[in-house]
């Protein structure tokens, strides 16, 4: 279903929703036209014009000022001209569809849909009914996927593992409501790592967690055991005290990542985290400012595999170059 | 009184608060240039230099995101610098006045105000009171005017019948309230059109409402007999089971469009309507998305209109040539 | 302190966080860049492309529409990109740190940070703690300073009365708890003017207020008596009917600057106010709007004075020339 929505007749990417159904070949070339955008932000000029003259809309239900900014400055940084609609507080609130927004903003010739939304499927939704001529990029639709967020932390382990054959990755904390899991492991294993772990207390493990392709395990200390990659995933205060989860206290006890038990992993290992950090929940500040940390290179990344994507999508196949 | 605070003294537009004094001829030529406009939105760089360096402040004092991004597009297009004021929650909560509001913005070299404000009049005052060298457009004052949706409403019918004279247009609904229909009326008016009527329960019109120059009816088969635009009007909800309206489904029962309703008009009549549209309560799905309605085509032309408007009155009238 | 973290090695401006430790030299640099951007807000097209491609954050935890305003036109006349951000309201209400939200915008590699904050001090610890290529400017801080609105005003003064050498100036109003009055005082002191003095009720002036180089009065009719220059503070309504304050009315009528009190001071004094004012609380209006009020033109050289501090402390030490 999602290939054929995301892909052009002739293969090319036209939206960007999941991981799900896009080819090694599609996620390496996302991940060699961000690589040309690299560098443009350390420019004393930090900007392309390659989508001068499109309009871009950061189409958000769900605040997220972080997500926002890193879309608007790639756009920027492309020349794109850039909407910022909250529709929290805005158009659906006079009772208009969703539909209605899309078909009226259509209407006014924009050029690409950044959507973020608290329901999971509502940019397939948007991508399924746009006119032919809008791309729509995920910026995070419930516990569905989290795209960008993923091929960034592709790029983050390219860069610094070279290649993913061979790699044992663990990803560590709220596997269960986590988007950004999903479409990591998603795109690790289309990638060809070796090993993809999940580390969680069986209550922040999906059910079926085994047919996604990676290995369950409950103790950090043989989770680590040996990994070239720790993903950190954000624990969301509010399950806190819940069914699901103890206190914090007892959380970083157990599944909080300090020095001594990431001393379990590879001497070479590199630490990632989506943001924003829990200090002293899901990672000891020791750990986030340490050596092996890439958390900040993540946020770097972000913004060339944005502006990776948003070309792409738009059909500029060449990157910067 | 309004025709000399719009006008300079060379007959040239200088502000755009109301259709009320503007002439045929001026009206036109609004048409007309916004036509010179319409095929940029649909180029591959939808820009043109001609507001370049200009500061457009958008002086919105109620919100209306969707009217703020139709002018927001336009001088983006233009190239101009857009600054987004929501003065509700800022400036005045100071307890700073309007006129303080608007002479700080002036000495900031502003080029235009486009103003919003639940208050008639509102856009008027500021124009008044404001620098020679700033224009000022009415984005809707209170249940006084609309003038910018009401030219590109004329823009619609233009496109369509190619011509105003021997027309009749039926615009439908919450007529006493609608600052909307104020500007329409005028602007038929003006632009020769055979015969306006107002159709609506008799608590929905003005008092006076003959001397508008329309012809007030309160059945819709009688009101739709033969016209060739149906212009329906948005019902505020906030003014249900008040005074003025019984329940959404009774109001949709007499006043509603329906297919059916809309076998009285011209079988080429085409349906408008300012938006957001309440489906089911002032029209129906069917007749919404329907062949005749022509309601996104009003959105595409509302960033034409308002890209005319706004060269024009900062003096540039020779449209995108 | 200040001094070596607002210069560079060189002795130009890195930061500009406060007027302590800047020496006349360099104020007089700050008057003379301003100078030469003071003209182009009149120009037909109003940018310059010096900063075009940089990325300016308007980071602002406390709300301030006028003070953003004014920093985002200087920032888009100089063609740079502006991400406005405002804080209150966002990432940091996810439990993140500010210095992990300073660390994730340098990772976006943006180049200056326009801060205002409720605390004193916080642009300090942002200038002391960022990415070595990244300037920090001070919108306010507290109760500490802010220095744009202090260099503003000097501008102002020097267009009036061509230099400060022999001038005699009066500060109006709350001294206690304004960082306007307390960057002025230094920033009159620092260029040479033969008097400062503050008037206030005893509750509104510092308790070691002397050693601030200032004369404290607590009498209008004395403390204007003969001044070049009169600075009337605006008066923080929240004060009002608390311990500091008595009655609006009877502010106005012992600290409101009236016509009949202006003539205790030369007939070519000046009357600035750093806005938003209070009519007919600290100032009446037949002064505010009179013949020597130049409130407004503080307003329009805040662009031009924002502008010089923004280009030098990026190392562009020219001006518009």
């Amino acid at each position: 279903m999602h290939r054929h929505l995301q892909l052009t007749e002739h293969g090319k990417l036209k939206h960007f929703l999941s991981i799900e159904g896009l080819s090694k070949r599609l996620l390496t070339e996302i991940l060699d036209t961000a690589e040309s955008f690299a560098g443009i932000s350390e420019h004393q000029v930090k900007k392309v014009p390659l989508l001068r003259g499109k309009t871009i809309v950061n189409l958000f239900f769900e605040n997220s000022t972080r997500t926002r900014t890193t879309f608007e400055l790639a756009a920027t940084r492309l020349s794109a001209d850039v909407l910022n609609m909250n529709i929290a507080t805005s158009a659906t609130s006079k009772g208009e569809s969703l539909l209605d927004t899309i078909r009226n903003l259509e209407a006014m010739h924009v050029d690409m849909f950044v959507v973020r939304h608290a329901l999971s499927g509502a940019a397939h939704f948007i991508a399924q009914h746009t006119a032919p001529h809008i791309s729509v990029i995920n910026a995070g639709d419930g516990q569905h996927a989290h795209p960008t967020q993923a091929m960034l932390d592709m790029f983050t382990i390219r860069q610094h593992k070279k290649q993913f054959a061979g790699l044992k990755v663990a990803i560590v904390g709220d596997i269960l409501h986590s988007r950004v899991a999903r479409s990591q492991i998603l795109a690790l294993n289309t990638l060809g790592v070796a090993e993809v772990r999940v580390i969680a207390p069986k209550t922040l493990l999906p059910a079926h967690v085994c047919s996604m392709g990676v290995i369950p395990l409950h103790d950090m200390e043989e989770g680590l055991s040996d990994v070239d990659v720790v993903i950190m995933l954000r624990l969301q205060k509010e399950r806190m005290n819940s069914a699901f989860l103890p206190s914090e206290s007892e959380f970083f006890k157990c599944y909080g990542l300090t020095e001594t038990k990431l001393q379990q992993a590879k001497p070479d290992a590199i630490v990632m985290h989506p943001g924003p950090i829990n200090r002293g929940v899901e990672i000891a500040s020791s750990v986030a400012d340490g050596p092996q940390s890439v958390i900040l290179e993540q946020v770097s990344n972000g913004i060339a595999v944005r502006m990776a994507v948003m070309t792409m999508t738009l059909g500029h196949h060449g990157g910067a170059a």
